[in-house]
């Protein structure tokens, strides 16, 4: 198929700092982006050509991004399907509709995931105390309850450890739509970050190796410590999920590697993936070009990398580390312009280049 | 000194390319920028917070930017001089208007080179016909007749290769305010850029082989063919003229090495450098992000490159190459999202990266 041209107008759903550097890197391509997000001056706002300020399921706004736009994509898993589904009526809309409704919820996610034969924990919908019961019994006594929807970075989620746990982890959320998921053994934590394009090509960056701490995502090290046919079979993975799904753009695919290699799937973000910011310091293309290559119906970048990396978040006051990290060598910093820093917000990251690729000369 | 806190707004007076670039190399660092600019939605207004719409030198505009920014600097070297010296009584500016005065007059400019002990061609100020053919003379009957000010990509030159040609040349030129230069008989076109930090602290790129056609850049080689003894020269040539000019910021130099290695330095241009693009692509810090780390005050970072490389500048049409290029592995391109192209108008670039540290993977 012919690309949309330079020039061409991309609808981003979502103004966050993912919205941010997805609009910087279709500037590069020459693509103009207009950001739909209620919260003024948002940190996409600065590198998109305008924004539309109103709520991700404004009817008139999304009739407005629809008709402004020639593609429109999104950032986050949370856009509302419907609101979605309304701008696939009169505009492309990629990654499609369908991978928000599998991302959205936990039982259709792994359900999804099983049904193509990818492993996942063991699951179980809960919907009553006296289901979760049952489940927990089955599970031997222990598993990790969640919100079967809306959770992020560690929300709307409560370990139970042992039965006497149950009543009040199921009270804490709310006491329904929620999944009982059995705690997986894990040696370690991987994602995926992999692309599919409009002509059907696939293509992955390396695994990262994820620390995460309350929830939250810490660190990404590239390449992760896992053998080639790990890599191969998480690789796979990724591919078999954004056929299944005719996806186009880039995914983030989390997974758990096991002491004996196997792999369990966690769960797919339908977007660029936080675990992926390496790509911009680490590849000639990084996972947001990847992206906007992905969604006009450019050709994908090669995913190759030319250095070893550690991506680490700054979160809250972490950001002022910034200047001391400015000063190292091989460090390539990202800051999300945002004004407030608040605890727990993620105000910047950073890649540190290792091995002799960062110091040529 | 303490750096310019993140959110600090950056002026820049020029919104071409190269302003594009630093818009988004400062969004990267968590700053803000206002472009100075006539032309409505220019390159840089899509990546910028805002544009001032109006003339370089309108009194009212550069009051405006002045108030509403921490620190000015210019995307070009023929911003006049006294709007620079205008800015510069209510608001840091750098690179100092000094540069500007030295860059935008070829006779200043080597007289200033010569006067800190660096080699230029041979150069007489011409303003009579009768001085063109005395310079002719004693420069062996013919040389490069150039306008002293306002010239670039080649215009504004005509070469004399015998004294029958001086009369049309002089004519062609306006018959005033300009310089006749020796030929330079050189083997090869390299530059540097390179920069200097608010303390003091100096850094250069590796020197970049450049070939020009019609007077344009139109490729940047690194590294250069040349001896490590030229590339050290080279590059104290440019921490030469940045510490006598007492200069902040990246500058470029263009230099000819000669057959035995010996370099004339060609001229400087007070800003980020077309030969620097491949910056971008094969550094941790590019040049754009190296400018605005020193003009805020930031540590300057460290020049190294992951790979050999090649860019090339699209002009005009050749922009219809884009896609074929990004699907070649290990190319970096850029667009700068000019809706209109015109013979002869920069319209992007890319960076063909090389050797085994594209490869790692």
């Amino acid at each position: 198929m012919t690309p949309l041209p330079p020039g061409s107008t991309i609808g981003i759903v979502g103004g966050g700092q993912l919205g941010r550097m997805l609009a910087m890197a279709a500037a590069r391509l020459g693509y103009r982006t207009i950001v739909l997000e209620p919260q003024p001056d948002c940190p996409a706002r600065q590198l998109a050509n305008r924004q539309i300020e109103a709520d991700y399921d404004d009817a008139n706004a999304l009739g407005e991004l629809a008709a402004a736009t020639d593609v429109v994509t999104y950032e986050f898993e949370n856009v509302p399907v419907h609101a979605a589904a309304r701008l696939a009526r009169t505009v492309r809309v990629m990654p499609p509709p369908r991978a928000l409704e599998v991302a959205q919820d936990r039982v259709v996610e792994k359900t999804f995931l099983n049904s193509i034969g990818l492993e996942t924990a063991r699951f179980a919908a809960i919907d009553t105390l006296a289901a979760l019961r049952e489940a927990l019994e089955s599970f031997g006594g222990k598993g990790l309850l969640k919100t079967r929807r809306l959770g992020y970075d560690g929300k709307g989620q409560a370990p139970i450890r042992d039965t006497g746990m149950a009543d009040d982890a199921f009270r804490a959320l709310g006491g329904k739509d929620l999944i009982l998921e059995s705690f997986v053994p894990f040696a370690r934590e991987i994602s995926v970050v992999a692309a599919r394009g409009l002509d059907g090509s696939l293509a992955a960056f390396d695994a990262a190796e994820n620390v995460h701490r309350d929830g939250i995502l810490r660190s990404s090290t590239v390449p992760a410590v896992i053998s080639e046919e790990t890599a191969l079979a998480a690789r796979q993975a990724a591919f078999a999920i954004l056929e299944a799904l005719g996806y186009f753009g880039v995914i983030g695919v989390e997974m758990f590697v096991l002491e004996d290699g196997a792999l369990i799937v966690n769960e797919i973000a339908p977007r660029v993936h936080n675990s992926g910011h390496w790509t911009e310091a680490a590849c000639a293309v990084s996972q947001f070009e990847q992206h906007i290559r992905a969604i006009v119906g450019l050709p994908l970048g090669t995913p190759s990398r030319h250095a070893d990396c550690v991506m680490e978040n700054l979160i809250g006051a972490e950001i002022d580390r910034l200047p001391a990290l400015l000063a190292e060598p091989g460090v390539v910093v990202h800051h999300y312009g945002k004004t407030e820093t608040r605890p727990g917000r993620k105000m910047g990251h950073f890649t540190r280049l290792s091995g002799a690729a960062a110091l040529k000369s």
